[in-house]
This record gives structure tokens, C-alpha cells and sequence, in this order.
């Protein structure tokens, strides 16, 4: 009971680790603990739109746990270009360590879900990963490109950085943003 | 797909709520949606430890979508007495209104889920409530009783507050507790 007990407390640190985005009508950078909470809800309103049929659970319980690391090694934008693969690596350590605090049987099984969302080879890896890639776009469509300017991205980097993605996860959904991506092009949302 | 993204950004204001308790090594209060992904982290952890058999996805289901209506009503502190009622009510009046920017399937879907929690009558509400009702109590407990002090809740109203739910939920969590809040007490980690 004690290490679940640590294990839970450590993760606390995730409430502290800024992301590039700003929570709509306040000021603050969001943080990946609530920037999880918000993208499982998102799978589960989506499912029916998933590109094959999954199992949701499972979706949810990946976007729940796929931001762990970055208590160890922050936060990278999704729409940041180079240095991916080392990053990568880093977070895959600390998902170790973090999801190691625990009893063996669980932390395989967190851990087994941290990797299958990295790998995205899954249906519901590529779900995860279409949802997971979709929420700053939309959060930025919504605060007319706060994190996109305050940070120099191109409209280019952003649709190189998500189409492949959200296409194939959920094509629904990039079908949904692209236009709206055009649009937010013309009224200067962008950065360089 | 409109009404799904209208209620994804709908629920970033839940972000923007406050709780009672700090998060763990910053003065910021933390938020109902950053609380639920850290408890629905728990129930993975802590699935063998539930009372009763469980299905753990419906339990970390319900707890993602538990405080969405304090969207409306803003939060109250599990260990505050009286007034209860009313405010539940509020509560799932403002679950309604949220839960009803969804299509009809996915919102009368998480609408039962959040019922299901309130009313407590299965092994996975049962299940869930305890954990909901334990994770101030580790932080408290964590933080020198930050939460108690700053609001005058007495060790007896704590232990009135979450010794029924958690010792019916998760015996086993009770267990590690009941010596601890009692440590607590002799340390002055509550208030009035």
C-alpha cells in the first residue's frame, strides 16, 4: 500500500509542469494532469469516430498515462521540430522510474500502456495519438493562436507536425480542423 | 462534431475552478480536473485493493466525469457539513446542462456514469467514492494538514466525512489511514 500511496503522491509533480498553452479564460499554462483528464474526455465523446473500431478503455487509459515523464523532463510542444528522438528516450526513463515506485504487476501494465501509445502500432494508439495531437489545435483555434504566436509556429509546422496523425486516427476530426486551420492562417493566428 | 468540440472546450473551464487543497509543493490550488486524472491514476493503481470485484474502466470512467458540473456550482470540500443535498442537486442540474452539449448517445452515456457515482449503490461507485474521498486525506496528510487548518476542520468531522465511504469502498486503504489521521492529530494538522 505504501508504494501505491508514493506513487500517487509523486504524481502530484505533474500539476507543476507548465505546457505552451494557456487554460482558456485565464491566464495560467495549462498542465499535462488536467491537459490528460481533458483528452480522455475528449475519447470518450469521440469514440464513434474513431478510424477503426477500439477499445475505448484502453484509449483512455493510455491519454491517462501518457504524460507521466514529463514530470522528469517537462513539457516539449507537439509542434517543436528536432531533438524528438532524444526526448523520447528521456521519457521513457522516467516512465520507468515513475510507474517503477509501484507494486511489479501494476507498473508493467502502466508501463505497457506508456509504450503502446509511443509506438502507436495500435488502433487505439493511433486513436489516442489523433486525440492527443488535436486538443492544442483546438485550444488554439478557440484563444486565436495564443500558444502558435507566443512561441513562433508556422501554420506549416503545425499541419506537417499533426495531419499524418489526426488523419489517420480520427479522420472525422482532421477533416473538422482542416478548414479551420486555412481560415486561422488568414487571421494572422500564427507565429513566423 | 461541432457539439463534441463545443463540450471538450466547455470542460477547460473546470481548470479554471478551485479546490481547497494546494498542490504538493506549490502555493497554487489545485483544480477539479487535475483531481480527477491524479484519482483515476489511483483506481489502476490501487484495483486490487477495491472491496468488491470491479470493473476498474467503469470505476476510472466515473471518476473523470464525477466533478464536471462543479463546472456550475464550483467546488465544496468533501470534510464541510450540511447543505449537502441542495447542492448535489445543483450539481446534477449542471451535469445535465454539460453532458447535454453532447449527441444524445454520448451524453445520456457519461450522464449515467456521473448518476452512478452520486448514487453509490454498485461496487464500482462504492469503489470510486472511496478513492475520491481518500485523495485530499494523502494530501493532507502530505502537506501538514494544509487543507484542515486553513479551514477549521476538525480530526472529528474528518473522520465522519470519509470513514464510512473508504472502509466500505477500500478496506484496505481505511487500514493504512485511520493510524495515520490519528499521528495527524497529535502533530496539529487540523483545525478548530
Amino acid at each position: 500500500m505504501q508504494q501505491i500511496i508514493d506513487f500517487v503522491l509523486e504524481l502530484d509533480k505533474l500539476k507543476s509542469v507548465t505546457r505552451k498553452v494557456r487554460t482558456l479564460g485565464s491566464d495560467r499554462f495549462e498542465n499535462p494532469a488536467e491537459h490528460s483528464w481533458q483528452i480522455a474526455m475528449m475519447a470518450m465523446a469521440l469514440r464513434e469516430y474513431a478510424a477503426e473500431p477500439v477499445d475505448i478503455d484502453r484509449v483512455v487509459r493510455m491519454l491517462l498515462v501518457h504524460d507521466v515523464g514529463e514530470i522528469d523532463t517537462g513539457d516539449t510542444m507537439a509542434f517543436v521540430e528536432g531533438g524528438w528522438e532524444e526526448r523520447k528516450r528521456a521519457e521513457g526513463a522516467a516512465a520507468e522510474r515513475i510507474f517503477g515506485l509501484l507494486p511489479a504487476d501494476p507498473a508493467r501494465a502502466l508501463l505497457e500502456l506508456w509504450r503502446e501509445f509511443e509506438r502507436g502500432e495500435t488502433a487505439e494508439s493511433r486513436f489516442a495519438n489523433a486525440i492527443d495531437r488535436a486538443m492544442p489545435v483546438l485550444m488554439n483555434l478557440a484563444n486565436s493562436g495564443q500558444s502558435w504566436r507566443e512561441n513562433g509556429i508556422s501554420y506549416e509546422r503545425v499541419v506537417r507536425r499533426v495531419e499524418r496523425q489526426i488523419a489517420q486516427g480520427c479522420p472525422a476530426l482532421w477533416k473538422y480542423l482542416e478548414p479551420r486551420l486555412a481560415d486561422a492562417r488568414g487571421r494572422g493566428f500564427f507565429g513566423a
